[in-house]
């Protein structure tokens, strides 16, 4: 592509590069470097075969898929997040024709490889290495334990249909890829039409590095008008891009009746607050500022998450305009990003120019004041490094607005898509938090405050109308990631205006890929639809003990019940004496007599686990390798001295590893008295090879 | 109420009991008695301020809900619970009016009573005692630690509409109205006109108990034609009901484009899979057949849950037709549920039997052939015991239809809200799960098998149609609650045809009228937005011992920061001997150092814990009054005889509980080694005092 990026952008379909033919092509869209105005490409998908695509995505792409764990699903992303990185040069040199900076290019690419590393990391620490999610915890649903419910999530059995904004080409479609391929989900990607090359060559070199199992990445460069007619039931739509196109998505019968999942991350008039604490002088008050100027001109402000309107303490709002022109002026270089020096590109495309400024004289109209910038054509520095005015470039100023009335509608409902944002002031934080709510639910809002208090009052407030809410402060403001930028370990999206969907936010954008379902029935079934031993299934005590076995060896439900051991008065204040835990509970007959757990004088809690662990340990060397933690440990019955106790551990979940040589194993862990009262259960985390090593010759 | 049931019903709104003025009521809708036709009452919303009613949601609802923390409005619900339990022989009454017999108004009105008592229970237990809820562990997004993420839930700002079916008046309302309290959102339910005389009769004694706090439950009792034009970004709808009204619903602008949830739980085509080793004979067999009888007949058919396709190896259908037909003779009597004996009643109004016979006429024009049952009037046992025909009340018999081929769609998309089901032949597994599917989504599926392997098999191809699975067989038959009951702790709706929704599921139904959003900020901020310490904020070491403070008196942040203790071989050897707990890690210098993740002989883990316990202890009596547990413990760096180990144990989330003079703390433990390297993290769980008990006179 990159040698002859005047041709035809092929789309990739059914296994294969595909173009439209001749007379097609030649009718194609142009797409235009967004600084110089020449053509780069041309798309069109006059003659292609969506439905054909879609089914092989359901049929192929489910299959190879479905063959995978999440984890070995996790590691194709990292080797994918590495074979991109690799390439990396390509990407940016294509980058710089949408208009993107080096530091644009660098959100964009990077950012969008390290959503991939992300995700493949997350996958293997935070889901099991199977193909069945379990959610919540068992719920008893009989009195006898016959009878369990539990919730799992299963992938969805379509497509994950991808339509992208043209702002985000490479970050956009592998934020949505990461989680729907984790889920075990194909994709079919449809990039935007302006900046679709960079995604055409991302996808290129995907499928020539070999990592992508068949049919689990589809590209569509060009429109798909009939795409809905083709989507049912167990396929999902994820869509970025304007809220009226979302609309029109949305109100197709396969998602109005027809079972298809749809969700959209529309731009969205985005607010950024400044505290009633943050006055000038404050580090809140300059990093406000700050942050402010960054997100006009980042991307030349071409960001769903960019800041539309500041709302500030009215006392300060000259100090702020004032601020933001000062650093503009000394900060903010427009030009062409190959150019030395420049910070901002031009928008990304001619279109987008037009169309913000026909915004920004909307804004105007409802009595915004142009304050910073000009809507004329701006004096840029071309790539040669001259400075001059220039109409085949796709440049305006950065502009900043200032409303007298915080109430005028379009100060909380007219998005211009460029470096544009609006200032107005508040009295009280209730007044502030109104505002906020007025944008009709956003993406983000950020506050810039110390005050815990204002921090509180305000997110009492905004937080049910955003998706991320970012608390700026002189603690964070060095190391904050800043309020445009969505991170992969964070939810992106938000209510209302912005598209009442949710990506990201890590495994929680995978289950947005998967259904969930309340499965019932015995724990037998449970153990095995889970893949995780349930108390009164099948056990397996007696015979080789399950410290003896490799993981190629252990079966769920392979256990240990141990003998019993009778606890002394002695060995209570043995062990207060070893640990130092004189703790009036062991110590004292009389004081633990009158808490009210407490019949008498206890052993410890961290005694009686100990002691567990003495006795069900087998010691000898072998494949258990650690015990790396414990969880949800519960006390139940208070043990005194006489009593006696034993353990039943049982192996609960066995997670081998994709690239060690061990893996994890989850024991339940379950403590009984000598009347077969619960004391105590809780799970045994340890780390175990996963074939036994040969003993040393001696 | 009871005593003048042929008067106009009333709604309450706006803190006030409101009927239309004498015209409008003489002009309402009839409702009438399912048995004998009798008028019982009318309905009418003319002149009602549906807008002033929302508003007043919106405000005084949303105001009082809001002083509340999620337990005290957990303590509420089992009051309510309570106090409807002991009026409910009032209740019962007035449902047999509706067609229920007793055992269909125990799932009703029990039912309903169980889901309060259920989420008082689960807020108590599973949610913190605040206002905010925590989704998710925390996010670390800069290498400092000065700047985190984490998720959190907030109320929706808005009403919660609840619009219900006619057939479970109690229960329907109950399930919805349960978790948007607890959330904090105020309610607006809508019942079904045909038994809101029943939904009128709960709230009044709701709000006769006196609990309600202002504004949050009001009833409409009758048509609300206008409701989604007064909605707005911050309500939600939660809509039971036909496939068609919620299309109708959906497809407004409020929800389009307005930013409203709408979600919705839709009756669907559920099926009931025979599995292939259930043959005649085998428990599965009979349990299968039991509760297909079960569902037919159980609220006369009337339930979004009940089986419509019964899909069985082909070479049992006619043994499964047999069995059921015998099990129908023997067991079920239709008639007037007042008079004894009875085990099916009417449906719930003549419209509803006329349209249950349009859709039998369907089936069986589609190919299904009537192998029980018959379209006729049935001669059923009045109330005073006689038994003959009878045109006034609406009475079915059940019905069973066979369809010979299996890929008739109206099998699977025709839905008669009645006794009805049809029962259709499968080869393999795979074509049983492809006629699952075909429903298009359902709210349940069960499958009797007592083999993992069927049950794993079909799991996996149909758990992503439906909401819900259960899994039928020798073990749980007894103990099963039943393909038909949704609970409260599993969750309820379905993908597709169902409506895509999910309601109850525990806490989750409660985070559904919640908003999530990610926060940023330093550990500072977002130990005041959660209300729970984070690493990296502030604490108070030093001073006042934290287990010497009451919960009135602790804060999070109070901090002990131990000693430091030295390990030495002997401690090993000690602890080793005393415990039992041999492993070679701790006991074998060279078989230690063969281990991938050991230096050498290291400390056990449980010494550590222990010993931290006693570095970190106040041992006199005192307000700390058990450590009831340990959470998420990780052993990261391994302790060698010679190292020192130091605790610091900060308070992280104080909990006191609202009926109990304690409540819990979890605290915050890192243990460190001489070199401050993490050796250990997790929380404790401790219960305290409220207040601390003064020292007895000596």
């Amino acid at each position: 592509m990159t040698e002859t990026m005047n041709e035809i952008l092929p789309s990739y379909v059914n296994g294969a590069w595909w173009t439209p033919d001749a007379a097609a092509a030649a009718s194609g869209t142009e797409v235009r470097d967004a600084s110089t105005g020449e053509v780069v490409a041309r798309v069109s998908t006059d003659g292609l075969d969506l439905g054909a695509a879609l089914e092989h995505a359901r049929t192929v792409g489910q299959a190879s898929l479905g063959r995978l764990t999440f984890h070995q699903r996790a590691v194709l992303l990292k080797q994918m997040a590495l074979a991109l990185t690799e390439r990396k040069a390509e990407l940016y040199a294509l980058s710089s024709r949408t208009g993107a900076t080096k530091q644009d290019s660098w959100v964009d690419i990077d950012g969008g490889i390290g959503v991939l590393f992300t995700y493949s990391g997350k996958g293997r620490r935070e889901m099991p290495n199977s193909k069945v999610y379990v959610d919540g915890a068992v719920e008893s649903l009989s009195k006898d334990g016959s009878f369990l419910g539990r919730h799992i999530y299963t992938r969805l059995p379509g497509v994950a249909v991808q339509i992208n904004a043209f702002n985000f080409p490479v970050w956009g479609s592998l934020e949505k890829f990461a989680p729907a391929f984790l889920a075990g989900v194909p994709t079919l990607v449809k990039p935007a039409t302006p900046t679709g090359y960079l995604a055409e060559a991302f996808v290129r070199m995907l499928v020539e590095s070999g990592l992508l199992p068949e049919g689990s990445l589809q590209l569509v460069s060009g429109s798909v008008p009939d795409l809905f007619d083709h989507l049912r039931l167990g396929d999902l739509v994820a869509f970025t891009g304007s809220a009226s196109t979302a609309e029109r998505l949305r109100s197709h019968d396969s998602v109005q009746t027809g079972g298809v999942r749809f969700t959209s991350e529309t731009d969205s008039i985005n607010a950024s607050v400044l505290g009633t604490d943050a006055i000038e002088g404050t580090p809140e008050f300059d990093a406000y500022v700050k942050q402010l100027v960054v997100e006009m001109t980042t991307k030349a402000g071409q960001k769903c998450t960019a800041i539309r309107r500041a709302i500030v303490p009215a006392a300060s709002v000259d100090a702020v305009v004032d601020a933001v022109r000062t650093r503009i002026a000394e900060r903010v270089v427009v030009g062409d990003p190959r150019a030395e020096g420049v910070t901002m590109g031009p928008l990304a495309s001619t279109e987008q120019r037009d169309e913000v400024l026909r915004q920004v004289a909307k804004l105007q109209a409802a009595g915004g004041e142009l304050v910073i910038g000009s809507t004329d054509v701006p004096s840029v520095m071309q790539s040669d490094g001259a400075t001059g005015a220039t109409f085949d470039g796709a440049f305006v100023a950065p502009m900043l607005l200032r409303f007298a009335d915080a109430a005028s509608p379009a100060l909380h409902e007219v998005e211009a898509f460029g470096p544009v944002a609006s200032i107005v002031g508040y009295g009280t934080l209730d007044e502030a938090t109104a505002l906020v709510a007025r944008g009709g639910g956003s993406l983000v809002t950020s506050v810039a405050t110390h005050d815990p208090e204002v921090a509180v009052a305000l997110a009492s407030g905004i937080a049910a109308y955003n998706g991320r809410v970012l608390f700026l402060d002189r603690d964070d403001a060095r190391s904050s990631t800043g309020h445009g930028s969505p991170l992969p370990n964070l939810v992106h999206g938000g209510p209302g205006r912005a598209g009442g969907g949710e990506e990201l936010g890590g495994i929680r954008a995978v289950l947005h890929h998967m259904q969930r379902t309340a499965v019932q029935g015995s724990p037998e079934m449970l153990t095995a639809l889970t893949g995780v031993w349930h108390q009164g299934a099948a056990s397996q005590p007696g015979g080789v003990h399950p410290f003896r076995k490799s993981l190629a060896e252990l079966r769920l439900g392979d256990q240990v019940v141990s003998e019993s051991r009778t606890v002394t008065l002695e060995d209570i204040e043995t062990f207060a004496e070893f640990t130092g835990d004189t703790f009036y509970a062991h110590m004292d007959e009389e004081a633990a007599a009158a808490n009210p757990f407490f019949p008498g004088r206890v052993a410890h809690g961290y005694l009686l686990v100990s002691w567990a662990a003495g006795l069900f340990v087998d010691a000898a060397p072998g494949p258990v390798l650690a015990n790396y933690g414990l969880e949800n440990l519960r006390f139940i019955t208070p043990v005194s001295p006489g009593d006696s106790i034993r353990v039943e551990l049982t192996a609960k979940q066995i997670s081998p590893r994709e690239t060690d040589e061990y893996g994890e194993v989850r024991w339940d862990a379950v403590l009984k008295n000598q009347d077969d009262e619960l004391v105590a259960t809780y799970d045994v985390l340890t780390l175990v090879a996963k074939e036994l090593t040969p003993e040393p010759a001696a």
